[in-house]
């Protein structure tokens, strides 16, 4: 599959209705590097999501019954954002643990809104159930070939700002924004996965050779709580040896408060977990080595404005 | 006075210790307009300040006795930072309206402080009683020379990012910052200042053709309130002949929750108060004028991570 012609093709897709988000370089959060950084939380409804949201979309026909999906939060305010941007109705399925934040997002893009008690899992199937019964068509967060050619435009569009790095550090959920990047990437840099060690899809997959469920909880586990690592990102992190990284949830929260206290970001804890990587010492970068850090959400579980 | 060559210099000598700021692009928070931003608060100490804090301590040979500044707040966090950045004693006297996050900001430093009951003329009284007893350096927070030519260097850098705006919108509290703007385009672009309505030292002064003292109240006043406009301010403004807006605080208000809501910066409302110039309709942009916008400081009232 060519992979690099899709993303190609999704970045032309989708250029009219994305956020191209700012690049920051700085040598003032770890010592004698200057790290790059994507400030992709700017993007629609504070993640990445809205581009593998945009791809599905505008790749398909949308049924009049329109689209649903099922969330933790970020992926469901994507889908409704451009659904709802594209004139397509949409019905969004979320647990309560994607908390309020997430939730008045989605409800203020005017998409119709259920919450479901449980997990995520109860709320895809809720999402299966809503299709199956009204014709709509399903968004999957991750695991597609049109969510992960989506995601992939982020790499695409960093290397066209001028990506320096030799490594870019990736928080990792279900998947969809790594599997764009190494699909996009195809080693020409390396890329490392960096997942909380309470929810660590793809590390256990990589460790026993495929995808399996695993447990999931702690402070980012309503954006990188997937209880399975796709397909599509499995495959290629094993094809392509990377490295996975699980970090401790008191480390991805000093990330976080790093971020608000040098750089005035204040993320979710998602968003600051590939960053733990390299601030934890997890990730030691050789002497010379350019390393970059990708910023993925912003959606902090108390909107300072509420 | 040749200020291009000393705002060239000020840059080449503040450059190892100041963050170079992002830039960003967005056609989405005004309709029909992609607008350029800045966001300087990404600086240390989350505003502009430093440039004009390195740069007079960099110009001066300081005496032992170290460094001391007046402030209602970001000058004062400033002028500890670079000061004990460099190794210098510093002792920052600000009023108590200076509010909680400006205060942890200046003492986390370690900087020695010391908190004035009353306004901003009450430390400055209090700081040149310390400057005479101990013979201490005073750092003006935006009327003098070193000072205008460090907060000059923004524009100088923004220019070399590659700003493309016809016109730039700039906050005003006592002028350093427009100042500094003003000395460095020398009307090669056309700059728009931008004042709380409740804190206006600028426009009064234009309008009675001197600096006036003013009343000084309002959301931004710890950060914009300034009583009287500087003189090097007042000077370059009147020569240059440029606009000067005043904006309602329920403006401000807004602009500051739009860059919430849209880009997820989460800045202090004198940081909001240019933007508010553009989404209150106060200025409205030609067809094809391109408008830039500078987000100066980002050290709202509460820190998220109190």
């Amino acid at each position: 599959m060519d992979w690099q012609k899709q993303i190609v093709d999704a970045a032309k897709r989708i250029e009219p209705f994305i956020v191209k988000t700012p690049i920051f370089s700085t040598k003032f959060i770890y010592p004698k590097h200057n790290i790059e950084l994507k400030f992709e939380h700017l993007q629609h409804t504070g993640s990445f999501k809205p581009r593998g949201a945009f791809n599905s979309l505008l790749s398909a026909q949308v049924p009049k019954s329109g689209v649903v999906a099922a969330s933790g939060g970020n992926h469901g305010a994507a889908v409704a954002f451009a659904a709802t941007t594209l004139g397509h109705p949409a019905h969004i399925f979320v647990p309560k643990i994607a908390g309020k934040t997430k939730i008045d997002l989605i409800k203020n893009t005017g998409a119709e809104l259920t919450i479901v008690e449980g997990a995520y899992a109860n709320a895809l199937v809720a999402a299966e159930k809503f299709e199956q019964d009204t014709g709509a068509m399903q968004v999957h967060a991750f695991d597609s070939i049109e969510t992960t050619c989506g995601q992939g435009t982020l790499m695409h569009e960093w290397e066209r700002q001028g990506l320096e790095a030799d490594t870019i550090l990736i928080a990792v959920g279900g998947g969809g924004l790594i599997a764009g990047s190494l699909a996009w990437l195809q080693e020409r840099r390396k890329v490392v996965a960096v997942e909380p060690i309470k929810s660590s899809a793809l590390a256990s997959a990589l460790e026993v050779g495929k995808p399996i469920d695993v447990d999931v909880s702690g402070i980012a586990s309503n954006a990188l709580g997937a209880k399975k690592a796709g397909k599509i990102c499995f495959e290629l992190a094993k094809e392509q040896g990377i490295l996975a990284l699980t970090i401790k949830d008191e480390d991805i929260a000093l990330a976080q408060i790093l971020l608000w206290n040098k750089l005035r970001q204040f993320v979710e804890p998602a968003a600051a977990t590939a960053l733990a990587a390299l601030t934890s010492g997890a990730y030691v970068p050789k002497e010379n080595e350019k390393v970059a850090v990708l910023i993925c959400g912003g959606n902090p579980p108390s909107n300072p404005f509420d």
